[in-house]
């Protein structure tokens, strides 16, 4: 920049001041190969992401198809090894077809903007993730907050509304809390009302269900004509990716018009080999998926009897109230010198304005590890914390 | 669906019939490992995605850090590895910070978002990429559209604004002609009227430039305050993902505010793995870059003079108008019958309503493979593409 060039990113400089002030600055803390530290803080939930099944597929994926798709889906990007990770996780879900995305916040770009539009009304809970409320923005469709698990208001909005196609879109498992949305109640009020219903499963796949078939299989609506649901192959299947699962004429839509699907580079070979690595020991090993579930509950247990205010997991999330973001953060900090990783969610990362930590349980959890991270926590916690319940 | 069910999808039939009748409708074809067609139809301008350092590279880091990220880059989703990536890449291009994204397309949307807003003009060219106009769309500012290469146009636009903030957005080399945005002209305007300029060097990076340092170098604009650039590790570095690449300041403030960065899982270790292993073969052997450069030249004289209308390629990419969007599928589809995979580009993914062949040029492509890429689009050629100039 010469002197006489206008300093046009200088209002950069005011924003971070007031995220300064707030205690909303974020940095990168890159990990190293070796890091020591008890994660509770990944979404791997099975703890496939490390497994040396997966992580040879992954590598023989990359050897034998090349490092990178090379180009869309729709020209050079699609392997055998896509087509192979579609089925299968299709048949793993219940569902008529699948489409791997590069992730999962494209692939809920991609459905929501396909099945919606100007003409459309898309009714949404107010935790939806992210990737749900920039689809819906993206979408041009009208949108409509209908609370947090609520159908009730979601039929009212639905009876209501003007437009004529509609959309219900919620997370199965909601990514702060890990609070389940009530998919038998939504699927009942979206059928009364002609509307479809989209499900996004990233945190139910490979965790709810008798074999972690997900939150929709779970729910009984697998393989259902109105039901579209998105997931992620870069949690319980330790992988990176999105996919979208549904009828073949939702999945044949997605490929001629979903914008983040045509106009975007495939996924990497080993990405998909990885994932499909995943996804088959879970089907040998269906016992994960409760396994997971109850790490989940028992870690909650324990520090609800510690005095926390905790929520009481369904899936393998469990979240912790701190008093404010920047004891939140200090927690954190407090557990991660001391050897556990516990995520830290605050504005403008959570729906509702209140910190917490966020804990995940993985499968291959033991006991002892267990132990260790409720003492860290506990070690570690505010005063305050324990007065929040 | 029960048969009480409404058929909440029956629209997707009457716009899959309307797709069918325009020659619109696409379709999937898995390629297999062994694949033998002569390859102008990706975007592995270095021929690097199989290069066995970067397939070697890709799978030691899978089996290093894992098949995934694990989580948000903010949370467990940043190795040292990314960092590695991210430093190196930021030197290459000269600039003063990198970011890598999941994907190039999620590096322009959290680009376009995070620099922009409602108070923003963003000033776009006709030709760009998708995902710029979805970044522009999600971004919620106001978008005026500039022509294609037009920079007097932006100029016009830039001067008679009302919002007090803007942007201009531009592909450095478009995707579907492989013609060459007026950077330097761009610029001038830009700092004529207080506005930023962010170029999508997704087909420039490897490309242009004497060591493939992407087209904002060559455009001498590298490392310039006022200037942003994305790009994407799925072409010549042979891998997926993306990257913005600007001052500290910007990519401090990306960190902070970007939705596709924040709340979504950090790219793959493999991924990063081969990207950073191809930036290395590229660095180390700088002529790479002009020799896919020259691959593009021959091949788009050959067909010239076979009496096609074909681009005047500056970069890797060489486009050939067809006749129609039939004619268009037809003959690529011959050509790939006769073992020369080429791109076929018709509506919507064409800024122009003119369908083409896409053909990309590789550095590693030999005289012979030219030799035969050009008998078999020649004699595959519907009768009018020759009329075509
Ligand atoms: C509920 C939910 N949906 C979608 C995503 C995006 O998936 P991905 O990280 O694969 O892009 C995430 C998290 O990253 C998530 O928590
Ligand atoms: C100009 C341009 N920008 C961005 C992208 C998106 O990059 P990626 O495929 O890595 O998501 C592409 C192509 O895919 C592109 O051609």
């Amino acid at each position: 920049m010469t002197s006489t060039t206008p300093d046009v990113f200088a209002w950069l400089d005011t924003r971070s001041q007031a995220r300064s002030r707030a205690g909303l600055t974020r940095s990168l803390r890159p990990r190293a190969a070796d890091a020591a530290a008890l994660d509770l803080a990944s979404n791997d939930y099975l703890g496939l992401t490390r497994d040396p099944r997966v992580t040879e597929a992954a590598a023989a994926a990359a050897r034998r198809w090349g490092a990178g798709a090379t180009g869309s889906r729709l020209v050079t990007g699609s392997t055998e090894l896509h087509a192979e990770l579609e089925h299968e996780l299709a048949e793993h879900c219940g569902a008529e077809a699948a489409l791997v995305f590069s992730s999962g916040f494209l692939a809920n770009l991609g459905a929501l903007t396909a099945l919606s539009g100007p003409g459309t009304l898309i009714v949404t809970d107010a935790h939806n993730h992210a990737s749900l409320i920039d689809g819906c923005r993206l979408s041009r469709a009208e949108a409509a907050e209908a609370g947090h698990r609520d159908p009730a208001a979601v039929a009212r909005l639905l009876a209501e509304r003007v437009k004529k196609r509609a959309l219900v879109v919620t997370d199965s498992v909601f990514s702060v809390d890990g609070d389940l949305a009530p998919l038998p109640e939504l699927a009942d009020a979206c059928r009364a009302h002609g509307a479809a219903l989209i499900v996004d499963d990233a945190h139910g796949l490979g965790v709810l269900g008798e074999g972690g078939q997900g939150g929709v299989h779970a729910a009984g609506l697998a393989g259902a004509a109105d039901v579209v649901v998105t997931t992620t192959l870069s949690k319980s299947l330790g992988s990176q990716g999105g996919a979208v699962l549904g009828s073949r004429r939702v999945i044949a839509h997605l490929v001629d018009t979903a914008r983040g699907f045509i106009f975007d580079t495939g996924l990497a070979p080993a990405c998909v080999g990885g994932a499909l690595a995943a996804l088959r020991v879970l089907r040998a090993e269906p016992e994960l998926a409760g396994r997971a579930r109850g790490v989940a509950r028992e870690l909650a247990g324990r520090l609800g009897a510690a005095g926390f205010a905790v929520s009481s997991p369904s899936a393998a999330v469990v979240s912790v109230r701190a008093p404010s973001p920047a004891e939140a953060v200090e927690w954190a900090g407090r557990c991660r010198a001391d050897g556990v990783a516990v995520g830290c969610f605050r504005p403008p990362s959570v729906p509702d304005q209140v910190s917490r930590l966020r804990l995940t349980a993985r499968a291959d959890l033991a006991a002892a590890d267990l132990g260790r991270a409720v003492e860290v926590i506990t070690r570690n916690a505010p005063a305050a914390a324990r007065r929040e319940r």
